[in-house]
């Protein structure tokens, strides 16, 4: 199943997308929720009637009234998470040898986990903003992980059953901030730095999420090109180890970690300019695409 | 004005001390909010009768009905942050001598700022978990800064009137887990690993935020003993340069940092252990006591 949020009629809703892509609210297959985050939260009670109302539609879909396309606009499919992204951070094997230029870190064994604040996460199409004081601004693709149940102490083995979806997400860094306060915090938490999106495609869909190919073109040049096979520490192990002893709530969302082919790697760094228009894609989810204010 | 959240038959309430300490429920003062961040939310338009009604009370304490003691239970002041706690490392001068034995940063000018996950906010008196995994744990007191009004882009001169009030928090920290994964963030993000109280001071009754003593005790030990005065990076420049691209929002909450004196910086060092007590006490603003479960 594929979910979005969308600006319809000034009103924020949740969608489902049916076999042709249209798009239908909610409220049309019986289910009401404020938002996604409430969609989330009471997923185990909504599941099964959302999926036998959406094959009705979809074994008939002109009988169904879906979203003009003129009425709606699309949002991240999570516009206000509820707390701060949880980030890895070097987490594929070619982006370890690349970022060892731009930033301060080890290598090590061991997963480098930081969060990024996201007042309002970025809209497909949003503008990413272009702060004066931002002198090297990078773009990196990544797989995001949405967490379904309250996730405390559990296995690998155990992860995936917490897992609900999954989505896009352009972690937005800002080199020169990241790197001057040392931990990335900052550089990676200004307003519009997390475009999310297009969709949050539910557990079920996704049968391996380390075997999906994940790129990112800048104004159509390929710059990251690489599968989600290459991460270092899994989407499960990370669960597991995150939430040793701290509860990953309902609605947390975990970036998972960039490929190779961000500006820093570059020599020399070909950094994000006004208009430039980034493309994050990852298969089977869908295109996250931004352009720079 | 000293705010307290507590817990009274079995409901969450804001409530205010009496000169005489008593504590007195918001709407018995004809003020009505659900909680700590709606407080925050809508102080500028409750401030002025919360203050005048506060004035009646005081002028005839034994007139008006406070919460007896037995029958409440002291909570963190604000028990659910909206997000995670923003924070400064090593923004003391002393501190900063001694942390760089335990972690890794580097000694430069610019500050360090990252941020800590708090599920919930410890009470005061609340247990702080010993997990398993954890072989170092240590304590760091340190002045809670709580941000009143929505802050983007504003001065160092500015930053003053964004500012609800300050509180007591004691940041937490599991260092073999901070330096294990470079970023500090999980080591500070465990359940339990963010006592704050026992209340909010209003920005009003503190002149300057940076002439208050600050000490921590361990068993009645004296560990900690400085003053707010000698933070690297001061409150109103934390909040100008954090807020240039970020909004600060209503509710947010910042740590400014700890004094020398941290379990890190002896040698060897004292780490916490089961059962004992951490005291930390700023002037003017309060005691804060947890017991390591």
């Amino acid at each position: 199943m594929k979910l979005y949020t969308v600006l319809s009629n000034e009103k924020e809703i949740v969608t489902v997308s049916g076999k042709s892509g249209a798009l239908y609210p909610l409220n049309a297959l019986n289910v009401n929720v404020s938002d996604m985050n409430e969609l989330i939260a009471e997923w185990d009670n909504i599941r099964e009637i959302l999926t036998m109302n959406l094959s009705e539609i979809n074994a008939n879909e002109s009988k169904y009234l879906s979203i003009a396309l003129q009425d709606f606009k699309l949002l991240a499919p999570i516009p206000r998470p509820k707390q701060d992204v949880a980030c890895l951070g070097v987490n594929y094997h070619d982006h370890k040898k690349e970022a060892a230029a731009g930033i301060d870190f080890v290598k090590t064994a061991e997963t480098i986990y930081f969060a990024k604040r996201v007042n309002r996460a970025n809209d497909p199409g949003g503008l990413i903003p272009n702060y004066d004081f931002v002198d090297s601004l990078d773009y990196e693709a990544e797989l995001g992980v949405i967490i379904g149940k309250d996730a405390f102490h559990v296995t690998p083995e155990e992860a995936r059953s917490y897992i609900f979806g999954y989505t896009v997400i352009n972690d937005v860094s800002a080199r020169n901030v990241q790197k001057r306060h040392q931990q990335w915090y900052l550089g990676k938490s200004l307003d519009g730095y997390t475009p999310m999106g297009p969709c949050i495609v539910t557990l079920d869909e996704i049968g391996d999420p380390h075997d999906l190919d994940i790129r990112c073109y800048v104004n159509d040049e390929l710059r990251q090109n690489s599968n989600t096979k290459y991460m270092i520490t899994t989407v499960e192990e990370a669960i597991s180890e995150l939430s040793q002893g701290m509860t990953l709530q309902s609605g947390t969302v975990i970036a998972t970690g960039t490929p190779a082919g961000v500006a820093m790697g570059m020599n020399p760094p070909i950094w994000l300019q006004s208009g430039d228009t980034v493309r994050c894609e990852i298969e089977n989810i869908g295109i996250l695409e931004n352009t720079v204010q």
